[in-house]
């Protein structure tokens, strides 16, 4: 259920499927969840959402397991339901347990108490924190 | 400057010294931060989020530099300002280069996109990911 | 169901009864929604959120769906489920179709997206479009 | 300064002005605060906000102070940098001391921290806080 | 339910349960929330939190209805379903009452909707707010 | 200035400069505004997310300004100061003039009220909203 009719993939047009059976091939799973079925409502957001993701969790610098971790943190941050679940459904994949997403969690908790605390009072920006940040100059 | 007179180090009561001297000595370094100077206004509120703050970065299964960047990510979706600059300068002590940050923002960002569309269509959680998310049954 | 007991229009106060028979007219539907049930349990905020409301929806210079249009942008951001459905509800009455609604997400998607990167990078504001923001000069 | 160009009293409308000056009456300030100057670029939006103000703010069950330390909450919440320098230079007028702000930012942001968790974990309510929630039945 | 297996008292360790008799004893119930027993699956955060709770929670400057009240506002404006509705209950407890309530909510909504047009305009603070913000020197 | 360096362009590569350059010939400017300069302290967020703006903003069902106005609603509602003042300077430049962003600005401060008066009290769903918001059922 979503606010449009979702698109199952027996009524989906030529360019919807394409987009399903990457999904599924990439994903490793029999079926097209909701999310995927929500956007082909509207084909180009289907696509460029599957393509901008690809591109955002390719391998690089940081590894799978921290971008999901790292998508949890920000999908409660936003008190997103489905994006909580499908997120930490796609982190125990990749070997959360317990005890690494009660740390993850108690961080976020933490500094979303901190940020409001920062934003409360608002407290002015160390100097020293501004150099420190920007990284050491480019030869 | 914040919305209390700060608590400059030379003002400051015995039970806030305390504090002061402990923080300094852990960061290493020869100055309070504002944060702390504003949280010295109510002296239980510095000791508990210094308190708190030990106990969530310590050592455990997610490493001090992971902790940072979902502090990033968190203090990114808040929008605030001083826990962006404070978290950024404690990340690069860390080892974060822009390569490193600039993945870290993309996947915050993505994520922040993805959950707006999937509160903006209100989707339903599919079932498997409830299954998935809960981990295994305790032995 | 809300977490006060909402008022049923067989047992509101002629005060209360007087604004649902408002509502229904102006409407053109038979039952009093959950909102409103829920708003009347505080008479005072029944009155002005209706007030209000008429106030900001009246034909201007933005046509009726822009306003719901931007009501559902503002909902998904906010994460607010019932205000989804009913703005989106509305929204259909006014005609706007899935391809709409398509575009209409992906914009707000899109810059919750750009929103937690300028965030998140703490992006000073570029002096040009202090400028142009203001408007001309009044004459 | 702005998005747009504020509305100073010398150059204001006859319909501007008389807002203007219930504000400084009923504040018992001599200047025009810029969040009003900002609001006279729409004249509507000005009379309709501060008379919903004056509404909101009037005396009831809840104390002045009370409600300006609601909306401090609030603003803390929200990250709103105005809006927490105005309402805390008004608490400030109301007896609020640096103890009494100290207790609020604490309980703000703890509250915070526990949204987060709650909706990190996707918590399902207890079905007794439903039933306490809503108050004995009307009579 | 919630994204982890809760943790039932009957399968508690004994460092869970030493929480768990607490959190009964000092609530007056006699069946722990689920919250707390989320919480049990990461035990440092089951101790953590409920520690700080006590802390932040414990009679001061502000009474009990009062922070509860400050809870409310704040879980609303995060839109978190557990926190409203466990912190309401607390509230009626406590003695709120739907006139309360409404002035309560009345005084949230209005400054989410200033504050959201003080961010969306970008109104710059008034100089006299942070002078009287910061409150009367120091002796 | 912002948590990185900006990377001017001369200072710039060829892959970095091909999109600077093409942001500049699009939008018929002639400076690189801060935005990009930062995005390009990573390159492949700059390359994904000026294509990925390409497609969203190119005209569609929605015009222009319309697609302005809501990228408005959601930068002040996420508190956003740099995207506030960009897209304002953006849509000034497609004709909005003080009138229009006054009702841009009434209905995003009025929606954000009630989302959180909606969240604040937990109201549920009208069934009548969920069946009309999902459109017609697909031919």
């Amino acid at each position: 259920m979503a606010t449009v009719q979702m698109v199952e993939y027996d009524e989906a047009s030529a360019r919807v499927r394409k987009v399903y059976d990457e999904i599924m091939a990439t994903r490793g799973i029999d079926f097209v969840p909701n999310v995927w079925k929500t956007f082909a409502s509207h084909p180009p957001t289907l696509e460029r959402v599957w393509r901008e993701l690809q591109d955002v969790m390719a391998p690089g610098r940081l590894d799978a397991l921290t971008k999901e971790m790292i998508a949890i943190a920000v999908s409660a941050t936003n008190g997103c339901e489905y994006c909580v679940w499908s997120h930490t459904a796609a982190a125990r994949k990749l070997g959360l347990d317990d005890e690494m997403l009660g740390e993850l969690m108690a961080v976020a908790g933490m500094f979303n108490q901190t940020n409001k605390l920062a934003q409360g009072y608002q407290i002015e920006v160390d100097e020293l924190y501004r150099n420190v940040a920007k990284g050491p100059a480019k030869a």
